[in-house]
């Protein structure tokens, strides 16, 4: 059975909604560890009716609070949720570990923890990103802010081997986000990483502009992580206000009252649809060891998700492939 | 009277779009020089009825075409209607020029052609940015794919300058776009920009992540042009997206038909609203000279819109406040 930890105290909703989405999973027969302060735990658990099978508690007294210090923290606080749900994987007590806290304190212990695969020099975010004509992987959504071109290189081979071994494409067309499309455009970063990517034996399709990868041209979208947490929470806030605005603009006639009622649950199934959240948490990829981050905002839904599919990576073996890929390629070094 | 020249030629939709848009600005009291190929740009008129006072053609025989090498192009194409056209600016027939094709290629002969104002080592892209709480100008929206934290500090001083004697934003909040909040954080280039701007005597608040960018918190946005291009490009191709989506999810039930039919108005408002096309053109700033960009797919109302507020921007003064600002703050050079 496969055992995937949660950290209990990690996100906005927590401890309730990560007990709740830890119950979920673990009826439909997940081997669940949630870690985090046992007693705060047991009482989520309690009032939601007692622990299944397969869902244990793993205590841990110590918590990493959002902010921006938290990656630095996160290193001495061995007691921490973090740092013990990661131990559960280093030491094989786990398979995966997911949490919905702080992403740069759990990249830091998972990194000094956990290690890195042969031949990555940065581990990386890759955020599945659920367009309506297929699942784009974004990599990296925001662990390295700055990047040279043989990390961008490792991220591709990183991004195109999960996209094979977790989500079954065969030959994953791999772009470069980039502001033009011929392989001179762009920064100097990107022009190297161009070339670079064009010998790389990978599928590479070229550069992909900001407004083509929407239209799903590429299944792993490869930018410096600066950019690509730009381009994710820029991609939350349209959605939200363009969706709040729909709503205001409808409210202010009877005519659109009534016509934001009828097509309410068609723009609930849009949203949903685009909502990355219902798709499972983000990979690490690159790691010794496999770790999703969820969503800060996961509720109980989100966080059942993200176990799913935390487990059916796992379930897929896309750790050994990722480490096989990494091995035969060996994207260069500088 | 104001007078503005435009590339007739520049734009998927030229010459039709162009003439016709000039017609309407000319229409309205503006003198516009309609640049390019005489006879196309005259049968064009006629077709329209003919042209009213205050519209001339300025006859430029060659054309750039749209593409990668456009901008390389340019500097060899004097005789094309992007090189008259700045011309007539650089030899004061004309107090602004306005271009809806090629971006690199407006931008090299400009910067060419007319100079730089004091201060300013790179002239950038200003967007307005129409979010419903209010406009945001977001520098560099691509100008310069590479950037100094230097540069960074001059965009900010350019775009605030610009929000004051433009769009009479009294005191303009500077934002810097960057992927968390405090100063430490994000790459090398935001942390030194971080700190420079915190002396520049600018009104700084701090970091803008790509989700509050579109709550307008901040009036100018700043960024280098690489991340500019990327997130403007993104967000076009979002919007255009979702609204697809919500008609087509609509489109599948008599219930969403109809829902879809009664809140067509209120989804063009919306639409409407956030298109950056009728808030007028892009202005080019740093240059020594009044430079505008039209978005390529500009229709005869788009062009109109960037030749009123082309005309507006002079009639306010906005050049020499600009200059004003710029030999004042003297930002620091590296």
């Amino acid at each position: 059975m496969t055992r995937v930890a949660i950290d209990g105290m990690g996100g906005d909703l927590a401890p309730a909604a990560t007990a709740e989405g830890a119950i979920e999973a673990a009826r439909e027969g997940i081997e669940v560890a949630l870690v985090g302060d046992e007693r705060r735990l047991v009482d989520e658990i309690e009032r939601l009716g007692g622990a299944p099978d397969g869902l244990r508690v793993v205590h841990a007294p110590d918590v990493i609070e959002m902010g921006d210090h938290a990656a630095r923290e996160a290193i001495r606080r061995k007691q921490s949720s973090t740092y013990v749900g990661v131990g559960l994987v280093r030491d094989g007590e786990a398979d995966a570990f997911v949490s919905a806290g702080n992403t740069g304190a759990t990249f830091v212990v998972a990194l000094l923890e956990l290690g890195r695969l042969p031949g990555v020099e940065r581990p990386a975010i890759g955020a599945p990103i659920p367009f309506p004509n297929g699942l784009t992987l974004l990599i990296d959504a925001g662990a390295n802010a700055e990047c040279r071109a043989s990390h961008l290189v490792q991220f591709a081979h990183l991004g195109s081997s999960y996209m094979r071994a977790a989500r079954g494409v065969a030959e994953p067309r791999v772009g470069l986000l980039n502001i033009g499309e011929e392989g001179s455009k762009g920064s100097p970063l990107t022009i190297e990483t161009h070339e670079r990517l064009s010998e790389s034996g990978l599928h590479f399709i070229g550069n992909i502009e900001g407004r083509e990868m929407v239209e799903n041209r590429a299944d792993v979208v490869v930018t410096d992580g600066f950019t690509g947490n730009v381009v994710l929470k820029l991609g939350e806030g349209l959605m939200e206000l363009l969706m709040g605005e729909l709503r205001n603009a409808a409210e202010r006639s009877w005519r659109g009252r009534l016509g934001g009622l009828l097509i309410r649950p068609a723009a609930r199934r849009v949203r949903a649809s685009l909502d990355y959240r219902a798709h499972g948490a983000a990979p690490l990829l690159g790691l010794g060891g496999c770790v999703f981050i969820a969503h800060g905002t996961s509720d109980a839904f989100a966080i059942a998700n993200a176990l799913r599919s935390a487990a059916a990576d796992v379930e897929r073996g896309t750790l050994a492939a990722l480490r096989g890929a990494m091995e035969a390629a060996r994207p260069g070094e500088e």
